[in-house]
């Protein structure tokens, strides 16, 4: 792999991948895109990525970069120029962290649960998403964005869910994203939607209905025990 | 609780509140410290980390922190004094940053696995430990800490190995810390320990057996279905 220049591996669906390709355009950084197969994985992802063995990899100037979020917050000391993504005020800057971790873990692992299960353990991964997004409701009121007054770090980092989550709901025949009980997220979605550049590049939904049609067949089995 | 100055919600014995402990001393900051009981949850932990319910909480001039890394950058952020915690190069930064991680993910959980349980699952959450502690052997070769020459933001994360790992080998009858297998580490852990400050504000060797003692055998059963 050549020494020189900005790679970045990821896969088209993999909503960590998506927001270090939002980064890098929002910075104006120009780079080789190279479209990994996750479900056969290539011998350069297990050369650049050992411990995880995940997209997205970030190699610049033969610098090899893993995990998404820390992908972004180098994106950012590394091409200073505006947008700056993450908040400039250490404790802002702190919320920022804690809060993308929490939709992390609160949001997109229960939201993923409730699109692959069924029955009373789908209600109850149901439940949890929106108890989290409770939370994120109260982060977001009266801001446009949740940096603020403009996309960053925390917009990129929850951006999955403005178009990821609709497709979820579909196919899992659930209700996350009401708009009556969550009118800041429910802004929040076209506010982020409408920002230049964010639609340009994403998956089409009828290519993710099927991915996460088959997916969710797939995992529910194995990993929550029942067929859906 | 007052507005002004510094507060830390902390439980003796948790390796997150002792990193924040550690980086509050070397930046110099005073600090009023109030005990937890973390089986018996105050109001004010409550209110203080209502998503989360866990120490450390440190309270600067009225504003709230949770996440003890997310707790480190921000005081090395807001305290920009010697020493610095964080490295200053963008790409040692995302480094620190995914090693801490990785520690926490790989090193921290299957060490207490190994801790609370025994036979086959304890030799496998011991591989599983000593796996990932060739990696930071890996990190830490050619260095004094790893931070570099100076005690840093992954030293105090990786910080609960050098004193609490001792005793949880001691209690579980396991071998994890071999010094043939890790002479970087072993080095590590004497540099560490013998660090201005490190060692100060220490729970006792007997105080943190007896209290492992009955927490791996109080917890064995709960999550791993087999008693100890």
């Amino acid at each position: 792999m050549e020494k020189e220049g900005v790679k970045l591996v990821g896969f088209w669906v993999s909503p960590f991948a998506q927001r270090v390709k939002w980064a890098l355009k929002m910075k104006g950084v120009e780079y080789e895109y190279i479209e990994e197969d996750v479900w056969n994985k290539s011998a350069l992802l297990l050369e650049l990525n050992p411990v995880y063995k995940k997209v997205p990899v970030l190699v610049h100037n033969g610098k090899v970069l893993a995990e998404s979020r820390i992908i972004l917050e180098y994106i950012d000391e590394t091409w200073k120029n505006a947008p700056l993504l993450m908040p400039q005020d250490p404790y802002e800057r702190a919320m920022a962290r804690f809060w993308a971790d929490f939709s992390e873990k609160k949001v997109l692992e229960a939201g993923f649960e409730a699109l692959c299960t069924r029955g009373e353990r789908q209600e109850k991964a149901v439940s949890s998403t929106i108890e989290a997004l409770e939370k994120l409701e109260q982060v977001l009121k009266g801001k446009k964005f949740l940096g603020g007054d403009s996309v960053g770090y925390l917009d990129l980092v929850v951006g999955w869910l403005a178009y990821m989550m609709p497709i979820w709901e579909e196919l899992a025949s659930m209700k996350i994203l009401d708009s009556s009980k969550f009118p800041a997220l429910d802004e929040w979605i076209n506010n982020f939607l409408s920002h230049p550049g964010i639609k340009d590049d994403l998956p089409t939904e009828e290519k993710m209905k099927g991915y996460f049609y088959h997916l969710s067949r797939k995992v529910a089995p194995l990993f929550y025990g029942g067929e859906i």
